[in-house]
């Protein structure tokens, strides 16, 4: 399993466990957790432990395999009877992540597909999809980051939003897979990482990541990235995305959609790294995308020592929606589409 | 005295000391401190105790009457140069501070002019110019929430950035006035406040003073401001300033800037309130404005109980610069100036 030994999501070398970076410990602390038991699988997602849309999918058919192997049956239907009961199990712990259901949904239609088999043989053939959900990720960020070089420059300063990074994903990210590939193949660029309120997945994240890859990186405030952009100091600007409508409308972590406000104004251009799986073309425009709200209390109190605001209302939208038009490029592992979205994504994904 | 009762920054009802609300401890309490010794009235402005440039100003005027009681001579030269000495001690507790050296000088001022009165009723036209000082900012304040007031309907949702309210200045505040004396009058308005990072001033001292003025106000990351301006729920932008150029350019807290551009870009108007003492006609434009850079600690570990980035470079900018034509309309005291500000700054002040 050497190909995966440094990535944030990984089986153990014994292949009887989940190993994962405790990201709730982060930028503090780089604690790697050996994860084997139903409720301890089931808490690492519920709790934030890994996070990041593919990261959980990865994670989740791991997961399954690890725990197939403590179903002793040689009766494959009590097998699988089982191993659909820890899908649903893990699926509760975040019901909204897609790629979660995705990963375990590929690992029971597996375990179906080979059910003339004996169960031993099965848990190999679930070990391989679980394998190749991770190998998947890791070619299609590699293949949006590849993509992503051919938009910049060396040299480059990059402005980057939220994280969507290895931790996020698997080895390169999306949003920041273009500055890890980058890295590998002797590019300099600089990053400037929005901290990104209110949870701050920028600062604790992003700005970690970067730092740990080697690549300069300088940590600013949400409000500081107009500045930086109206001194010529921002070449582009890079973010993921949580949700692409048909007409390239863009779901991502709340601030998006100013940034590309902004970078509109002075001219510099906006890309969004946006896996094939993240577009909906049951989603006509931004309209039709749900925004969450989230609690006061990451605005009022999160992580501080005392209450740093009043007992006012707080608003905490989670996401916004940036226009496809203030979108200079979408990058995905099939290629790179510009305005107009409805067109160029249709072109790329449904014909 | 009763006329300055609730005022932020006034003179003890003994007309012995100053008494302020220790502004480090909001929100969380509200402490009121009364100071007549020379160190503690030199660290409650060194240690922002009492902040906000007019707020400091009107500290200044009645920290040197206060002083001025315990000396005890009827020597009118060695009570004159105590004062003077009393001054610039009070002056180099912010060096920067303009409103503090310019109180402190008027008091100097005051004290010369009638040295040949008896030291006991020299101290009395030290307190008269004291209150003048208080009483002109409030006098000041209140003009410009009028003019505000022209330009609102009742029920609009005004956004506001950092802090420009009553704690800053006097009774109605200049970027707040208008809110404040709008719901004297019986408005109804409903504000919408940027949180202000990296320091806070909106959650900490701008949602306080509202909510506490019984002011509708819902609290925001910085990140948010755009979100709510794409939906339509921003009718005008309120901000203060540190300074104006000749051109019109503000300085002003960082975020301000972009604020203008999301503004400009979503057809919300945008208003900076302005004393007539911060316009700056040696500076010709923004480009004459010095930034202020501060420590990356008060973006990486401040208020919080861990750090929340890794051991990174920050940027940390104080302040900057808004565009004279993305405003649309700065506010003062002796009247409402619109693009281009060259000429109509000029044509009220200088002509």
């Amino acid at each position: 399993m050497e190909y995966f030994e440094n990535d944030s999501v990984r089986l153990s070398a014994n292949e009887r466990a989940v190993v994962i970076i405790d990201q709730t410990k982060l930028p503090n602390k780089t604690e790697y957790l050996t994860l084997s038991q139903p409720d301890e699988l089931y808490d690492a997602i519920k709790l934030l432990k890994v996070r990041g849309a593919p990261a959980i999918g990865i994670f989740a058919g791991y997961a399954v395999y690890v725990l197939s192997l403590g179903i002793k049956t040689a009766d494959v239907s009590v097998f699988l009877s089982k191993i659909k009961e820890y899908a649903a199990f893990l699926d509760s712990s975040r019901p909204t992540a897609v790629n979660l259901s995705m990963a375990t949904k590929r690992i029971v239609e597996t375990a179906e597909e080979y059910k003339e088999l004996p169960v031993a043989e099965i848990k190999e053939k679930i070990k391989s999809t679980a394998i190749a959900i991770h190998k998947e990720d890791i070619e299609m960020c590699r293949k949006i980051s590849e993509y992503g070089l051919t938009l910049v420059k060396d040299g480059y300063n990059i402005l980057t939003h939220c994280n969507a990074g290895p931790l996020a994903t698997s080895r390169y990210g999306t949003g920041l897979g273009t500055l890890m590939l980058g890295k590998e193949k002797g590019y300099n660029f600089h990053a400037f990482c929005d901290e990104t309120r209110p949870l701050l997945q920028g600062a604790r994240l992003t700005a970690y990541e970067l730092d740990k890859a080697g690549i300069d990186v300088t940590l600013i405030c949400d409000n500081m990235a107009g500045f930086l952009m109206k001194q010529g100091k921002i070449d582009a600007v890079f973010v993921g995305c949580d949700r692409v409508a048909a007409n390239g409308d863009t779901a991502n972590k709340i601030g998006t959609s100013s940034l590309s406000v902004l970078a509109h104004y002075y001219n510099v251009p906006f890309y969004v790294f946006c896996p094939s799986t993240t577009i909906d073309f049951s989603a006509k425009s931004g309209a039709d995308i749900e925004i969450e709200y989230r609690e006061p209390d990451e605005i009022r109190s999160m992580f501080y020592e005392r209450p740093m605001a009043p007992d006012v209302k707080c608003l905490n939208p989670a996401f916004d929606v940036t226009d496809g038009k203030l979108i200079t490029a979408i990058i995905t592992e099939k290629g790179i589409c510009r305005y107009p979205y409805e067109k160029s994504l249709a072109e790329l994904f449904l014909s």
